[in-house]
């Protein structure tokens, strides 16, 4: 036990110590000519007053929240013990700190980048995604350290007993997953926003290129892919990291419980060496990252991961063999959830690639006009569920049967263990996606521009990758964490009290589950909605700015980009709220509210429906959602390579309509959901000893 | 019981007598000049003509089953009663029988109507609404009949028990569910195809108007109205309606369940005497709908429909009460249903209304592009689910207070009582459409081209609120399906082993939930995406015609309608056949596979779980593609109709995009939904001897 406590420490520490010392590196490559420290500078600047506003409202938010949580420990018979605020605490400060590392780090790289490609493209690739390893360390290292040293203070310090400490480790979920909660959905309508008000005004409107210097939006529109694709992507994947360590070490913890009666204590650590495993083979395989000189960038990202990836499964393998004696049958169940996670990654692939039918017959589709599009967008999002439908639900079925929902648990483990590597991969998209756009704003040779558009190109196919990962982590960390819910609920209710709680013959529980599958309606209608608001806002601005600035006519004038991120900054901030908070509160009604009405159990059957209907169906609108942008976005961009008529046919006009809808499907909305089904099942873990109380 | 039987028998009788009375009626009326009869005669052989294609692809698929089934039946332990196949085949051909002669009268009614409108509204109102309620009539009489008949005859001539005949009736739901499943998905394709076909040339590319005589569509467009919206929405409510009395009478019958023990036998006669309620107060609540010589004709409606309602509320009340002796526990449930029927009604209003905001604010999001309308339409969509399944939840569980799973079967039994009169007001509909276009093409006088789009006009409020009502008594019916589906695992299991199937901590149960919720996205994309393909052949067709004809140069040029019309009618039978099997086989797939590979009662745990994930999300987008279909289309006549530019304004190009976007989500891929949910749950019950043998 010890010698898997020091290495799960080292382990943090190596990560830590390896994005700093990837930091130091990149901050010695130079930004480039003035005009691009400015434009760099303007960005990080933005991006940097959007995260300090937006930190105002957490503070707000988890205070409140700290100050509930550590109240409710003092009621009497309550069981929520005080540690759990302190916890909770912590994991929102952390989960901050790591968004905030990488948003900085992301914001510095761009320039760089761009400055790296006029070198040759593996310098680029090298920044770029040297930038996402030091976000991708910062989340395991701050996420495996936070878990552990949680546990070890209430557990060796304070001398709780395993499962009240575990108890307490759901507070720091639950911290991680409200920042998760605000970074994703504020990140999301910041981002889209800016986007759909540059481009509605600028490309549509006034016939300029995307990242054109006079668009008053462009700025805003660059900042928005640091806020959303980087800290909300890192929040998100932040907090899918923590819960899945935290729901197994909690089924570990459980008297009585499969992993507590099969292997003992031992069970508890796993999920942290087989973390611990993850950050060190993610380190190996970003050596394996680079290109030759004009090489290709895609194989070369994947090469890492696949080394990552086939690392942990051989290391995995050999350290769990080593910890059990012998016994493999959680090694499968985490095996289970590593294969999961590439098969959705490359289903995600499959159905947003340029290169692809899926992808070739919406552009086919485009040229009947937008309506054909649109449907034709739709069909693929709705049929690309199906493979990722299949993997969760195979490595769940087979995860089980090696180790029942500890095995469930540790493949949602297994699956986010290469986190470090994956998560590079996926924030290298919005640097490159940056570095391009600096390239242009800042005039840079045409050679450097296609260079630095080869790199955003390959970023676009890592991001649509990395976000069916976060959808499918998501996923199954949900799962793992109502396995958790299910299995805790031994601790208050006997077998037969449970049975009936959570058969489907109680309609409490059928009545959770279409409550449940409606949240993610109501949360796409609202993040959607709020999007659109917000992009009015945009609109009215852009449109100003171009009518009284004389942008367009007058080259001395200049648009005063500040106002737009202004206005980005403030309707994200203030519609965010909403949403947010009715994710959190809405298991918490259902619990009291279910349980006040209802008969002895209600309350907790309410609740155990609302979680499996929405992961269930958010699940899957997710995917849709994030398939379907995705495969709108590159059909225009397919187009825009020179098919079917190319730029400026009707079919391209079509195709940008369909990439137009798509934005906040792919950006806001769908993203959301992966906070929403974890969040509320994190809500209910740490409040399950109060609805124990509602009955 | 034989007092309740005469009455239900009476019931059926009434009903069909006095659809024969109004056809005769109707038969009598002028169908005006010979230019309107000739269009009225090419719509009704087009519609014929479909109808009689579809009936062949039904034979073959009816007539495989009935040997599987009857062959099933010879399967030792099989426990499948050969009467399965002998009702399945019967609920096949009263479908099909209802289907046509609905489809027959509507299509003779509609030159009628237009004749009817020339002398005052009320006339043509009247022929509309009599021509919809020769279909409401017919449906619940030959549904009544059928049921009561298929009892009566394996009961009381066959002397099997009731819970045997009872299993055998789900045969009969079986077979009416195949034909519903073939006429909502093959009527949903034809009429989109038609439709989209005849808008994307004739109004877009041309710049014709709506229902020009020169358009080759134009035909096929008139005939999908009536596959689609009457034979499709006719087969769709009178499985509902069987569906729900069977399984009210199954849980009636199960020895050892509430009602059986609480009530005894008159349970079982009980949903068939609300039924009859139901009938006789839809006939008299017929008799309401009168409007003035110029008077409000949706107000006219909703009266018959009100009186019905709340005729059903106090006669049921009255004969619940003296059948049960004063127990009125299944009167409340039966209440409940009736009441979250007309709050969907009311609900589904308001989100498609051209005088309310939702509408209005797709409209004023049409002012910047189609984009933005698009995703306005999506976030009504979503929002508009609220209220639904609020209602539904609401009443199961109200429901199941006062009596338990049969007084959520009988809260189906409650909301499809007055399906006479609804699916009258429903089919009314198609008809003043049909009517309205009749009047165009033939060229009638302005006046009376405006009557006719008044009638048209309420058609659609009338056709989005039928819409509502097919998707919440399909709900409801699924779950009391689902119910059924639970209570009878009693015969084959002990208590133990059913709440172990029936648990969500049964990993098993939960990927029957996943991949139940699954099944409608691929639904919804192998519709949708056959309504484009099938668009696309129909475009190509057209174009073709209006180049090669001269159509619109060469006044002496004739369309060649037929051509388009067996297009429409090829494309949709060959495209319905992928869909129409999936729906079938998936449930008979999970419950065979699940039941080899895992563990004792896997397969049914799976199949508990497909119901309820198909039937939470299958709802929820249900009413979402319909919510948001209505709204496009509404928002669309909302700017026509002046507001925010008119027509040809950008703005209204933008609405006629989100209009096409919205026709297969609301008249094909929605409605298809309604089909699934309800078809898996029958198949399970009728299979379910089968699927207890592999365990």
């Amino acid at each position: 036990m010890e010698n898997i406590s020091i290495v799960v420490l080292i382990s943090g520490l190596v990560a830590l110590f390896f994005a700093g010392y990837l930091a130091y590196k990149i901050r010695r490559e130079s930004s480039g000519n003035e005009k691009m420290q400015e434009i760099s500078h303007a960005i990080r600047q933005g991006a940097i007053a959007f995260l300090n506003s937006e930190t105002k409202v957490l503070i707000i938010f988890v205070g409140i929240m700290t100050v509930i949580l550590a109240g409710a420990s003092f009621i009497p018979n309550s069981n929520l013990h005080w540690g759990t605020a302190f916890a909770f605490l912590i994991g929102a400060i952390l989960s901050m700190l790591s968004g905030n590392i990488g948003m900085r780090i992301a914001t510095l790289a761009n320039a760089k980048t761009a400055e790296g490609v006029k070198k040759n493209m593996n310098k680029g690739l090298s920044i770029a995604f040297s930038s996402g390893a030091v976000m991708g360390l910062c989340v395991v290292g701050l996420g495996i350290l936070g878990v552990w040293g949680m546990y070890t203070l209430f557990h060796d310090l304070f001398h709780l007993d395993a499962a009240v400490t575990t108890n307490v480790l759901f507070g720091f979920g639950f911290g991680a997953s409200s920042v998760a909660l605000f970074a994703r959905v504020g990140g999301g309508i910041y981002t889209k926003s800016a986007d759909i008000g540059a481009d509605l005004v600028g490309k549509v409107e006034e016939n300029i290129p995307e990242d054109d210097p006079r668009n008053p939006a462009v700025i805003a529109d660059l900042v928005g892919d640091n806020v959303g694709d980087v800290a909300g992507m890192g929040a998100d994947l932040y907090e899918s990291y923590v819960e899945a360590i935290i729901a197994t070490m909690a089924l570990a913890a459980i008297a009585g419980g499969f992993a507590f009666t099969m292997y003992g204590e031992k069970a508890l650590m796993l999920p942290l060496l087989i973390s611990a495993i993850g950050i060190f083979a993610s380190i190996l395989g970003m050596l394996f990252v680079r290109s030759g000189k004009k090489g290709n960038v895609y194989s070369a990202l994947r090469n890492g991961l696949f080394v990552s990836t086939i690392l942990v499964a051989v290391l995995g393998g050999i350290a769990i063999w080593y910890v059990l004696d012998g016994e493999l049958g959680p090694y499968y169940a985490m095996l289970a959830g590593l294969i999961a996670g590439i098969i959705i990654g490359l289903s995600t692939e499959y159905f947003t690639s340029e290169k692809q039918k899926p992808v070739h017959g919406i552009a086919e589709a485009a040229k009947t006009g937008p309506a054909t599009t649109i449907i034709q967008g739709m069909v693929t999002g709705m049929m690309s569920t199906v493979i990722p439908v299949l993997a969760v639900v195979a490595a769940m079925i087979f995860a089980y049967q090696f180790a029942e929902f500890y095995g469930v648990a540790l493949s949602a483990v297994g699956m986010l263990s290469v986190l470090g590597i994956s998560l590079a991969t996926d924030c290298y998209g919005p640097v490159a996606d940056n570095a391009a756009g600096i390239a242009e704003m800042a005039g840079l040779g045409k050679e450097v521009r296609e260079r630095a558009e080869a790199l955003d190109a390959v970023g676009n196919t890592t991001a649509a990758m990395g976000k069916g990962f976060a959808i499918g982590s998501a996923a199954v960390t949900a799962l793992a964490l109502i396995a958790t819910f299910m299995v805790s609920l031994r601790l208050y209710y006997s077998d037969i009290e449970i049975s009936q709680m959570l058969s489907i013959s109680n309609t409490y529980l059928v009545a959770g589950v279409f409550l449940g599958a409606m949240l993610p309606f109501i949360f796409i209608a609202l993040t959607m909605g709020a999007v659109g608001k917000a992009a009015r806002s945009m609109v009215d601005e852009v449109r100003y700015q171009f009518k009284e600035f004389h942008l367009l006519t007058d080259p001395n004038s200049k648009p005063d980009y500040k106002r737009c991120v202004t206005i980005s900054t403030k309707r994200a901030l203030r519609e965010m709220i909403v949403p947010g908070v009715l994710a959190v509160i809405s298991p918490i009604i259902i619990g009291v509210v279910f349980g006040l009405v209802g008969p002895k159990g209600a309350g907790l059957a309410g609740l155990a429906g609302l979680l499996l209907g929405s992961i269930t169906t958010g699940f899957l609108l997710a995917v849709f959602l994030a398939n379907a942008g995705g495969a709108w976005d590159n059909a225009k961009k397919y187009i825009e390579a020179g098919n079917l008529g190319g730029k400026g046919s009707p079919a391209h006009k079509a195709a940008v309509i369909g990439d137009t809808v798509g934005d906040p499907c792919k950006d806001t909305s769908g993203p959301s959901l992966n906070i929403l089904i974890k969040l509320m099942s994190v809500v209910t873990l740490v409040f399950l000893p109060l609805f124990v109380l509602f009955g």
